[in-house]
């Protein structure tokens, strides 16, 4: 596509103007994305009508505008994430009808994790990720999962980084992380209590294609005081068979 | 956004380029990519470099083109429809243990039902629809219960328009959907024995937005010669929870 006065493509102005939207922000006005995006007043109302016409944003009555059913269609239809979520879900069903807390299921994405499914009991516990929402990869117990299977120049990358605590558990030494990752990785688990959020313990494991790589993290979020054995042994179970399940297709 | 010199805008040309990838081609070379996109060769290079670019595609080490992670995050994480299947899937859930089959949530977009959310038990029977899956609106159980509760315009313009028979039981005469469409609302539900595959039945029910308007359909797909009580039961069950629950938030 033709590149706009200041350099930057017109899939890159598409892509900021996306990003305004959120979990806590579904509905916009032109004004207030224009200005989120960083763009022109009249290229924002120009793309938003534009956008509007191809039906990948919406406009309601009071022409605040919306993400658009026609997107969520297009990103889903062929995506990959949606086949892994297929495959997984009767298994993550499973875990959830036994541990009743939240069952997730992340992967790494550009250097963090990226929570593709979760299924939460309503009366369950805290829990602070969300669908389609990310955590660092050092902070919670999927991240760290996916982390310690990663190839080594990610893990070289995460660790000589800035490390960010996401509470007082959050393990930010590099040297320590770099020990306990071998430990997951032999041990293909991890319990991380309050390393997210100190009333909350993660337990993860590893999910691999067939026997191979890993291509995710399954897990669950008990309050810090839970005792970790039955879900440590219903993940394991779930995550065999999604694996089993994987091992089955390719694309 | 400019336009090309065909007169497209290149939004346009964007959307053809998701289009063509679906549930069973979720990877393409760049060549298939413009083929069915109806793109010229350089332009299909040069859109998809830019879309990897932004991680709305990916290319794998083989150089072939998949959707990216990061449209999917992008599309999901401000969408209504993440809000209302998170809404509906604990009681999704509920409906899917006691009826272990299959347990679907559709709206109705651009005249057609999208399915939006399934879940089915391994060794449930034949069932049609996909999630991010459409179906025409007077084919399916969901659909039904789509259109009687849709706005009179848009009833009109589907009897007025051409009526496919998906099997033999679809029913296609106008004048005989306009009565069934009265009687479906009058008993918010619908139960159609084979109109979409002759082997399953489709029972169907309205979710409401609170007391207000219809905003999904409910509904399992049972094989055909299955009784439909408790299966009746259960969706007016979770669709006042899943009512309920909408209620309470506005967005």
């Amino acid at each position: 596509m033709a590149n706009s006065r200041s350099g930057e493509t017109l899939t890159e102005r598409l892509v900021r103007i996306l990003d305004t939207f959120g979990t806590d922000r579904t509905v916009q006005t032109t004004a207030e994305i224009g200005r989120r995006a960083n763009l022109p007043s009249s290229t924002a109302h120009r793309m938003v009508t534009e956008l509007v016409e191809c039906g990948l944003l919406e406009r309601d009555d009071d022409q605040r505008v919306r993400l658009g059913i026609r997107l969520w269609e297009l990103a889903l239809r062929g995506s990959r994430t949606l086949r892994l979520r297929q495959v997984a879900l009767p298994f993550m069903e499973r875990v959830q009808a036994r541990i009743r807390e939240h069952t997730q299921l992340a992967v790494i994405d550009n250097d963090e994790t990226l929570f593709i499914e979760r299924l939460s009991h309503p009366q369950a516990g805290a829990n602070i990720t969300r669908i389609a929402g990310r955590l660092p990869l050092h902070a919670s117990s999927s991240g760290l999962v996916l982390l310690a299977h990663s190839p080594v120049e990610v893990r070289e990358r995460i660790l000589t980084g800035p490390l960010r605590a996401m509470s007082p558990s959050t393990e930010t030494d590099p040297e320590r992380l770099h020990h306990l990752l071998a430990g997951f990785r032999r041990d293909g688990l991890v319990v991380a209590p309050g390393t997210v959020e100190a009333v909350s313990t993660g337990v993860a494991v590893p999910v691999r294609q067939g026997r191979g790589e890993v291509v995710a993290a399954l897990s669950v979020i008990l309050p810090v005081d839970t005792p970790t054995g039955s879900a440590v042994e219903e993940l394991r179970f779930a995550a065999a068979g999604i694996s089993a399940a994987l091992g089955n297709q390719r694309g």
